[in-house]
């Protein structure tokens, strides 16, 4: 009866945030707690010539040393070439080479300090460009040894460690149908997730061997399985907890602190040891976005139709693959953008650096794309003398219509979204200002986002005794909101009141699998399981109640932790009196489901994405053209999220997408020295936007619904960050006639490019 | 294909526990934590006329007081008579008045001791011949405004909680068709469980309101439930977590430590209160055995055979009902004893006395009848001139007879028991000695046991990716071995190796329901309940195999984590290849089970026991005329137990059964002085068994299939402890012609009542 979905109900956990009193990893206590500290790279490429520990090893207080020469593990999702710690060479600067663990944080300090490291420096590369040429020092000479899933071309002898090429149509053919072709080349720079809560694990080998970790990894099962087939031990002797995650933004899900706490607590005869990162080492040893090239050569009909895209995507993975792979065919698969186009070509590689590893980052490589083909899609409607907004009317995608790789996509609503970003910020209307050296225009830029897919979620509930319920999930809450709109969702497909309902938080010995929190993929993926186990339970509920109401189980109407008959509303039956009546000694009603969007024998992104999300956003905007100071005065942006289960928790995810969005393309930016060190590795040096940087934003939620989610209900989490830093360079260009190709609006750039101009 | 079951496996915590890493409830640390100290009742019957804590409140490092004055919860399992604190009056030497929460033991103990009560003594009652008389002092006159489950029937005005009345056949022509009439009366003393691990609790209320406890409590689900009632929030709201347990016998299901350590929390402001009561709170203010007194009145044919047996039975349940309504019940459907009885008369009465409360224990009041009906069984065989052994052989109940309450039983094996013991200890050879003042005897005797019923076990579980296995269920272990016995079922039922499986540790949060770790239920109801969730998960590994194989699903054969087809065994698929053709990019099959052996719409105690467990016990001893000193050369213990699912673990249940029931008959007695105060509430004054005590044992495991158990198997750990005690009173008997008819074969006892004989 939808009580709770489509509610803006509060959180579940907001009263325990705002107090403080939510528990996150790095609060957790344990007994004969050790402090683990690790020594990164000082360098960005060398071979390790000496690593002597001895002296750390006899400092009062150290209970283990480890290094990457006494380990020979391997981890990576798609492709398996990541060492825990730095085995004979390292390959970034701020790699793991070796770690301590002490009794004590000032001890574990010390120890690092006293350990010696001598490398060999060998010639490093930090741009796409260089590394893709011929004679570019290689990264990986063992690029063909290393084992990797089938999604995942690595190119042997090169730094390519996938190539991923698709086709739809003929791509010849749409640009000779073209009235026009034209090519144009864009980049993005490297960015980071920046969340508040730093990276932390402890580990735990217990007296049985079972290896028991606590961490801030966002994807339980996936850290398990990825640390099982590195250790090589079976997945029911490894176990992962996790609590409130401080922030992710796709960051918290790979293999960081986690190996290196293990490998510690493998020595210290059953201690704990927790690593917690400090905000450099979060900077230089954990993650950043993939800086990108992308050349996209369009066909168009004089009338502003497209006919053919070939696009060349490059991905700059830094020095191990990570996500990498994968994040580098979500983003082909994007590249497109979403719109009509009949032929298609895209190559794409993803291609190792000298530098941080680049992973997944909310949007998983497409707001790469997305800055490429919007921007690019203002230059036609600019060639071409027809309305930016008219352009992407024209070609915009609709219901059931065949995407550029051919497939097609429902719950689209992409024209309701365009218009409705348009109408809120008066697209019409002239863009006014009477100060003479402030321009100001309006810009838009949609988007489109596919999901991991396939990808399982798997849920147990309990509907206890008196009525109340207990959920097993593994999904985690990364601040997006996942517990209370799981919460909602299941309160319906249950009709019990929501403050009945309990969510679990991810243990991978009690709560089943789940592909990952990542990918906008929970509500859609685990909302639909819960759905699917709530009808274990509804079914057995109305074959009770309607044993007990001599009626079919059809004419049975749930509300409210009741049942009663159609045909006699007065008669009503609690939950709890119906569990009673089968279970009187006690009891409870189970569910379980696993669910599972794909073919048969598809691997990861073995098929189409299940859904796609659609999106826009509009701004309106100042630029200063005697500073190149960019002002937003106001943002529009609309999603189509199928169905907000939360309203308000959508509208939440819209800003902060802006938000972020707006502060990688206007501030944003990792900085190294020619050596490969990251010189802004702090929230002093690395800027963000800041509450006074944040304009005025109008979220709009659009809600066509997707056939196959739950009550019509897809993602929001990723699209909200991709279209709108090429929104505001669109408005950029509009207002000054001057457009950057990089994906970064630095005054001092947008200046000197006015400057080239007059 | 019973790889593990029927194999003396280790146990799979057998190393933690040997290496002292085993993690018990005491082990576990917080931060912030508190440290509560309960103010006893030093008086054993009072009214509470002034209780001041206002000088505990003032002593820094005090942050809780907590009186029953001011909550206002009741708890029990059958009958809601129990607050957490004395309210208005106090009912035992023992009971909790107050307590408090301080930042160390040393605090919290100098603030009990500022706290200042002055009782009202009231006329106390210790006695049941006492308790029942009509001017006896009412303990509880509110009984008759408790809630209380159908099962138990308080009677108002009086000291009587409980009163159970069954029959079965017409006792009045049973007795007619006697060639004899027999009317015999036994006592059994109270007992104290032992655990070595004393009971504790830790409480925390988090931010939200969520109740969380970790406790020693042997059964989380039912204690969630209680306390629930008690403090009337959902069963989502409130979690308890349990580790392993250091010995349980049955007296750690209740409401103990929990509700005060949660009352305390309450008032702490998140802040965790650990409650670990010393050896003196265990003796005094747990729990102990009910005291009992039974007259049996029996018909027998001259040639031995049982006509009609009428029965009358009282349990001393001490000052709170607790589990003693259902301890009742379950000893009054066993008072006839196994075998065959036409007709049959019980009243049962459970009573209260101004005593520690008296509830479950290891045979959960079915010890008492034994000693009573089979003391009766050698009294009656000595009246007809019929050898013991003989005159059970005749009257033992077979494979679907119909037992003394008319309902038939299966996995019988207990002429099979009688046979084997007897053999063992050479029945029919004579016991000699030749010392003059040492007289030396056989003696035998049987049991049987019910189990709760009916009661429900759910189970979820987790086939991972990699053909290992994750288990959740809320079976505690007790030491009894239930983690290692339910991985057996689980690992044959799933057809995975051992070391695959996991057993989860109870957590109510995503454990599923059980009804509780006792009445020897755990093999059978747990087992089937995993047997049947790996059924689910069986099914679907043989659907995908037999598409994978081109064979029909009955073709398949599974066999060590792997699948063949029966006309193919040369193409062996493992579970890991079956799971990844259907889930490729990572996944789980899911299992799901609520076993509940029982018609719909049974309560508590509410249908009849689904399984009976059937042993017998023979002994070889000698005593000393000259100090009435026992010493028992020899026991020979059998137990069919359907299957032994791991025969060692079997034995040693048995071993540790004949030593705690022999330790219970012959040194085992509270002391308590005329107010009531118990004087030996510690292990120097509490006599049991030491190792030097015990004798030569030889287990001995008989397998008659109980047709609805998982594979076969029930439970032995409660019957074990039963027939020991009155076999070797039996043997006494023969030995010197003198027969005690309380359960406690003092020296001085024996010895008075052979120099009354000479």
């Amino acid at each position: 009866m939808n009580k709770n979905v489509g509610q803006s109900v509060n959180r579940i956990d907001a009263q325990e945030k705002v107090t403080g009193k939510a528990l996150f990893n790095a609060d957790l206590k344990f007994p004969n707690l050790l402090h683990g500290k690790v020594l990164h790279s000082s360098i960005a490429h060398g071979k390790i010539k000496r690593l002597e520990v001895e002296k750390a090893l006899k400092i009062p207080g150290v209970e283990a040393v480890v290094t990457g020469q006494e380990l020979d593990y391997l981890g990576g999702e798609a492709l398996k070439d990541m060492p825990f710690f730095a085995k004979d060479r390292v390959r970034y600067y701020g790699e793991p080479v070796a770690a301590v663990a002490a009794v004590d944080y000032e001890t574990a300090v010390k120890a690092v300090d006293a350990i010696e490291v001598e490398y060999e420096e060998l010639p490093a590369v930090y741009d796409l460009d260089e590394a893709l040429k011929e004679d570019a020092p290689v990264l990986h000479p063992d690029l063909e040894n290393y084992e990797h899933i089938k999604a995942c071309q690595p190119k042997a002898g090169t730094n390519i460690c996938n190539e991923f090429i698709t086709e739809h149509g003929d791509v010849e053919k749409g640009f000779a149908e073209a009235d026009y072709v034209y090519e144009d080349e864009f980049t993005t720079p490297a960015c980071h997730h920046a969340p508040i809560e730093p990276f932390s694990a402890i580990a735990k080998i217990d007296e049985e061997g079972l290896i028991k970790v606590w961490t801030t990894n966002s994807s339980a099962h996936r850290l398990r399985k990825d640390l099982c087939d590195a250790l090589r031990v079976s997945q029911n002797r490894l176990q992962i907890m996790v609590n409130y995650i401080g922030g992710s933004f796709g960051g918290k899900g790979g293999l960081k602190v986690e190996p290196l706490a293990i490998a510690l607590a493998q020595k210290t005869k059953g201690k704990p040891v927790r690593i917690v990162y400090t905000r450099e080492e979060v900077f230089t040893a954990t993650l950043t976005r993939h800086a990108t090239k992308i050349k996209i050569k369009t066909g168009v009909t004089r009338d502003g139709y497209l006919t053919a895209k070939s696009i060349e995507l490059y991905y700059d993975t830094g020095a191990y693959s990570e996500k990498g792979p994968t994040v580098l065919i979500q983003g082909c698969e994007a590249a497109g953008g979403p719109y009509r186009i009949p032929n298609l070509h895209i190559k794409g590689n993803c291609v190792y650096t000298n530098k941080t590893i680049a992973g997944a980052y909310r949007g998983y490589g497409v707001i790469q794309p997305t800055w490429a083909f919007e921007s690019q899609m203002d230059l036609l409607a600019e060639r071409l003398g027809i309305d930016p907004l008219e352009m992407r009317l024209k070609n915009a995608l609709e219901e059931g219509d065949p995407n550029c790789l051919g497939n097609p996509v429902y719950g689209v609503g992409l024209k309701e979204c365009l218009e409705k970003v348009a109408r809120e910020i008066n697209w019409d209307q002239p863009a006014i200002t009477d100060h003479p050296s402030i321009k100001r225009a309006k810009g838009i830029a949609s988007t489109w986002e596919p999901t991991k897919t396939p990808s399982g979620s798997g849920v147990f509930i309990v509907l206890n005794f008196d009525g109340s319920v207990n959920i097993s999930t593994s999904s985690s809450e990364v601040g997006q909101g996942s517990r209370t709109v799981l919460a909602q969702i299941a309160a319906d497909a249950l009709e019990v009141p929501l403050k009945l309902i309990d969510i679990s938080f991810p243990d991978t010995h009690v709560t089943p699998f789940d592909a990952s929190t990542t990918a906008s993929r929970t509500t859609f993926h685990m909302g639909n399981a819960i759905i699917k186990a709530a009808n274990d339970i509804v079914k057995e509920i109305r074959e009770i109640a309607a044993e007990m109401l001599e009626v079919a189980p059809e004419d049975i109407i749930l509300d409210n932790a009741t049942a009663y008959a159609k045909s006699n509303p007065t008669q009503v039956l609690s939950y709890k009196e119906i569990i009673q009546a089968v279970y009187g000694a006690g009891g409870c009603i189970l569910g379980k489901a696993f669910y599972y969007p794909a073919a048969k024998g598809a691997g990861i992104y073995g098929a189409p994405s299940v859904f796609w999300m659609f999106g826009a956003h509009a701004v309106d905007l100042e630029i200063d053209t005697e500073t190149g100071q960019v002002k937003v005065n106001k943002v529009a942006a609309a999603h189509n999220v199928g169905k907000a289960i939360n309203p308000l928790n959508v509208i939440q995810q819209i800003e902060g997408g802006v938000v972020q969005g707006m502060s990688n393309c206007l501030f944003e930016e990792i900085i190294r020295d020619d050596k490969g060190r990251v010189v802004n590795p702090n929230f002093h040096d690395y800027k963000i936007a800041t509450a006074a940087d944040i304009p005025e934003i109008t979220p709009m939620i659009v809600e066509q619904a997707d056939p196959k989610g739950p009550y019509g209900a897809k993602g929001v989490g990723e699209p909200a960050i991709n279209p709108i830093g090429v929104a505001i360079s669109n408005a950029v260009a509009t207002a000054t006639g001057v457009r950057l190709s990089h994906m970064l609006l630095k005054p001092e750039d947008l200046l000197s490019k006015l400057k080239e101009k007059l």
